[in-house]
């Protein structure tokens, strides 16, 4: 059947989709009714055109301007720069952080071809030069991976002459992990990280 | 975001999509060129107006009939008996199959409310019953969990009067598997069903 058919190829193009889980999605959507679909349609090209790069930190946004930013109370001393927006929604779930973001979108990986200039580098580093003395910290959220870890060297680098302090989240135990399944580096990072109880 | 949180809640829906997942779908939508999502739009939209039952299979079908079925190649003294069209395509993978095809559309399932009337049971039991000694055989091609192995017993009582034989695919060693890894029921039915090499 093409409209099958094609309908499965697009589904392919969805992150992490497999043959398999794309032709259970063609089939729910064949199965679906008919309002469901339309409610689908009317999503995607809800989102398509509505949103946008926010104007100051590079997340998505409705508006010109992401809820964080058009935030007054925020605080805009500090900047959290991670890599991706939906690294910005789980920070925002531990209500830890009255700051605002910066979202690169990607980190620099020579391997997958991402470069300086493929992610939000130069809007960071102009964004930082251009805080006149508010911005006193910018805290390196990027994955605590190889890419992630290279960016925050190379942010520190690039960086640390036009703001008072950088710093990295912790890396340490995660909650709920059993110590003997976690390797031995993050280990490592936790036993030095130790803080007085 | 109003619309990328609609989105999400819609993505939800798709079988086996978690909140994870269906996020980073919404997120894959954003980034996607404009002609992408409305390639996916128009996908959907084929889907839900074009693809209806095969009149004689309930395989899912563009036209009136299915392909197997307009197939006037096709054996029809063979009819293969499955839970979903997904199984369908799976068996004209192996390209040993020359019959035709029922789809139930599932099993009874009094756990998950799945009654008789719910799959398409009269339908097989009437195309059966009107098939008027053409009919050779129907093999059961059900699952080979608790519903499925319930369904091929309750097919097999219902029908035997009206066909001269009812198979069931072989239970046995997957290609590829460990034999050590294997459940003790299946390893032993490959005892029981071993065949002279």
């Amino acid at each position: 059947m093409k409209s099958l058919d094609k309908l499965i190829s697009l589904f392919r193009r969805f992150p992490g989709v497999g043959p398999k889980q794309a032709e259970r999605f063609a089939i729910y959507t064949v199965k679906a009714a008919e309002g469901e679909v339309e409610d689908l349609v009317e999503a995607l090209r809800a989102v398509k055109s509505l949103v946008k790069y926010c104007a100051e930190c590079w997340n998505y946004s409705e508006g010109g301007r992401c809820s964080v930013c058009s935030d007054t109370a925020r605080d805009r001393s500090i900047i959290c720069v991670v890599e991706h927006p939906q690294d910005v929604a789980a920070i925002e779930k531990t209500k830890t952080f009255a700051g605002v973001y910066h979202v690169l979108h990607g980190a620099i990986s020579p391997t997958e071809g991402i470069t300086p200039g493929a992610i939000k580098l130069k809007e960071l580093s102009d964004r930082v030069k251009a805080s006149n003395g508010i911005l006193k910290e910018l805290i390196i959220a990027t994955n605590p991976d190889a890419e992630g870890e290279a960016m925050a060297i190379y942010l520190t680098r690039l960086l640390s002459k036009y703001v008072p302090k950088i710093t990295r989240i912790a890396y340490g135990v995660p909650l709920g992990g059993d110590i003997d399944y976690l390797d031995e580096i993050t280990l490592g990072y936790a036993l030095k990280g130790r803080v007085k109880i």
